[in-house]
């Protein structure tokens, strides 16, 4: 009972609590043209706001994911007493104690199906702790591009600018640290952690029932509280004062040669990597290696690398 | 594309099957009334029925499980070329693809609706691999649950026959193993490590592109194999061909000193407890106790204590 | 430094205390000779002393699988100051400072070899933890074994008595479970948990320092306290209260059809397999079955099949 | 056997030629000064050198980790026969076993200490797999660390040349992708769910006999397999091939505002901090910005930040 009560009155309040300010951000920055990165390496561009797009929609799917095992975590074995049979029990008791937890609770709890079942197995806790685990791994993503997009000042990406909560260092005077996104990465391990002990106690059930349900039980209820916890202050202290660089962000951006891609429909793949590999090896800008390659005018350059074009489909 | 195909083509197919027999078997042993087991020790009895109908809820709701997660695996990034953005694609050629790939699959594949979540994070598949993992914590379950019934023949629990595959020993003669339990818990095992691989290759994905995937997708694909491929084999070597120990099982029962349960009721908790105690300490029956202590006649006895009455609630 | 100290002062002497009675205990039971089960099924003859011997051996290994990380354990990074480099201390600061510890905790803790290397990973831990792991899945063993072991009174195995430490279930009168293996089984989940946690926080550090410390050091010590009070509760309410049920370990000895492995030497691996498959199927003793047979006489079958004779190797 | 066997003569070679070009690197760069970056933010310098004595010294101690786990490993069962007694054999065959092993493999096997164990446990398997987890996390960092230093070429950190062994995109001309460390850091994955598959199939034994043996034994050897051929492969491919880009390197280096640190011993951490902040934000260097706030002269700026002697302890 505990456990669903947490995730509706708990748990999906917070996490939406961090999706909300993520859209909002990744509304605010639609137009920030930025290079994108794949295999580490700097790819075609984006905007900073399609890039916040996909943290939103990994958080909007992690509570889905947590709803969507809630069915089954609302079957209750109360009524089986002691080996799901229901002995001293009169008929109809389950379904009745099912309806005043489901009055008290005011959440749609109903007696489970199969009592058997819902006594000898701890299934629901591993399966919602799977769909935490996946949380976790979204937000742990999400936490580690933030760090990272917001390295330096000035040796690292800097593309974004994170809040300053507290000094950094007790020997680096003026150092900031990401520590939201630090504290939010550490929780992730935790539950995920949190999610090995509930698979472990879960697979080691025996006959009409797992007796592992203490550690099972405080495990999910740690993992519901640290994670909800942990996106209010990740939100509070670092994504609702994230603020973009954008004189950075546009420096990366115009020095990148992966803008070279918009060359490929009109010079082809080969060509276009010539130029790529020339402005690497000589460290000169694209438009300088293609002029010199005489793969085309500068005007036709022009004409074709727009990053701002860049980052939709064509017509 | 390939995981939604061997769900749908192979995994659920294969794992229906190892439902319906247990289902059958649960009806089969409906009636066989047998010793209860909780904490591991005697507890009140229930049919052999109900034990199996608890294993045949579990497969049935692991199959739900991963079905579950197939919306959001059903997203494809196709389209999304580079980054998510779609550069270099003409509009709508993402719905198109998808559309075609639905088409040659007929499965309900869509374009993802947030390319960049499509590339960046593979959540989707750490979400189904924690629905495999719960599934492999289920069939641990049976399986383990099942070789301990069926041990013996004589110094075990002995309540299942379990089908003679192969002799069991080079140097114990006329031995037989429960090797369908073991090779089905032994995948459990691997399917739970690979739901770890999957993990870790998850929550490491860096920017616009988790490149991960080889790792992530080969332990998936091998864990949707394995789970099938062993569901069958403990359906067709083991499951159909399990048999009760009537004798034992009836042995077992009628020794039970939890049958003292349903004297609740009448002479309270505090005087069933005594009576179990007397006849475990002394080594007699519940009735000998029973009478010694004069709590109860021992027509009132023969009438309370009737196994086959204790596996329901009373009206 | 706090994690050395712990498994010195602490960690240790707890597990010791746990190892102690399990020897004890292989000593007080040396002369019980009972059956053998390996696949869950009956086998050949060992002692319960022999049997408590290899719990006794895994306790052992245990304790010297920690002792043998510490040396990468007392390893201090202290004196690298930001990076690993000294900056802003004296030369020979970081070997005063291990010196100074060393000293303050009568441990030999030395100034890390590679001051790099113990900033930017926090490998140590990780080691450690895996060696907790490996002792979590020894206890489990264990304690596991020992429930199923005294699990009954009347339908299990019944060949332990645990020590009935508190009433076990508010419906069933007189029940008493093994709860001490449960707490111990529980606390090696989650140092199982914790493990994965202590993995995750490991294989994510960047550069040069790993800010997972506190998720590590928290789990490491979680562990290290969880298993060492674990190991002295179990050894107190359970370990040291083990009684073997004699008349019940003789019983099933006698009943066992895997005393026919001492006919392997005379008669052979097929007719020895001949006469078990008989006793089996006619529900029949060894005896009788090999006298049916025609395969030795009585005073041979009386010769050969001596349970005590069984647990040794012949001179 | 096979275990000992491949970590001696394939494993510890293999992870040994990844040691030495590895320590031949931190020779190589001994004099290039880079910026240090704790918290994934700039931190005080340190050479690229000392960056990698780093990795040495933790594939060094991965080596070893792993080796001493085998004095446990070489424990023989052999002779214990079928439930660790020895019967059917006599007396001295384990230990002639033992030594034929040793003598065939020129390996320190010896005859287990306690049979017993040496059966009903695997915890030997579960004690390397948990160093191999270690060694995971160790490269794992380390190639994470190589990726996020080459990554770039002009938008990322780009402080290492990375070696150029395939075409990186058939979208984007040019790109080259640090393939060997996503290579290597998908075998630690892979190697980290091995080890839950292990340690899953360790806890789960029951009494003689534990019978996860083939999939504790399979995923063992497909770790120390996996990762002595990526260790290769990452030398052979990557490592031996790594670049400095010291002008990029020097860039950086002297554009970093935690030079500052070294104005501590004069100026002290508050003031030093002003003088950080104020360049931060004012886009300036911290000498100017130190004049400005005349907290010391030009000259006494120029005597105290100086990298090259800010990787040391003063003497």
């Amino acid at each position: 009972i505990a456990a669903p009560v947490e995730i509706n009155s708990r748990f999906v309040p917070s996490v939406k609590q961090l999706h909300t300010p993520l859209h909002s951000k990744s509304v605010e920055f639609k137009d920030i043209v930025k290079i994108g990165r794949t295999h580490t390496q700097d790819a075609t561009p984006l905007t900073l706001g399609q890039e916040f797009s996909g943290y939103t929609t990994q958080v909007k799917y992690g509570i889905n994911r947590v709803l969507d095992t809630l069915p089954r975590m609302y079957q209750l074995a109360h009524g089986g007493t002691a080996v799901g049979t229901g002995l001293n029990t009169k008929k109809g008791f389950d379904v009745k104690v099912a309806a005043e937890v489901a009055e008290e609770t005011k959440l749609p709890f109903i007696t489970a199906e199969n009592k058997f079942e819902a006594l000898a197995a701890h299934d629901a806790f591993v399966e919602t702790s799977g769909a935490l685990n996946t949380v976790s791994v979204s937000l742990h993503k999400i936490a580690n591009d933030i760090r990272l997009l917001g390295s330096g000042p000035r040796c690292g990406l800097g593309e974004l600018i994170l809040p300053e909560n507290e000094p950094g260092s007790s020997i680096m005077p003026g150092k900031v640290n990401p520590t939201q996104c630090e504290a939010l990465t550490m929780v992730c391990a935790q539950v995920m952690g949190n999610h090995t002990a509930i698979t472990v106690g879960g697979l080691n059930g025996h006959f009409e029932l797992n007796v592992y349900k203490p550690v099972i039980a405080s495990n999910l209820l740690r993992s519901l509280r640290l994670l909800g916890d942990a996106s209010i202050s990740f939100e509070k202290n670092c994504v609702r004062g994230i603020q973009a660089n954008r004189e950075r962000i546009s420096k990366l951006l115009h020095e990148s040669l992966m803008l070279v891609t918009s060359l490929n429909p009109k010079i082809g793949y080969d060509k276009a990597a010539a130029v790529a590999k020339k402005a690497h090896k000589e460290g000169t800008t694209l438009k300088n290696a293609a002029l010199d390659l005489g793969v085309l005018t500068g005007e036709e350059f022009d004409e074709l690398v727009v990053p701002h074009k860049m980052i939709v489909p064509s017509d």
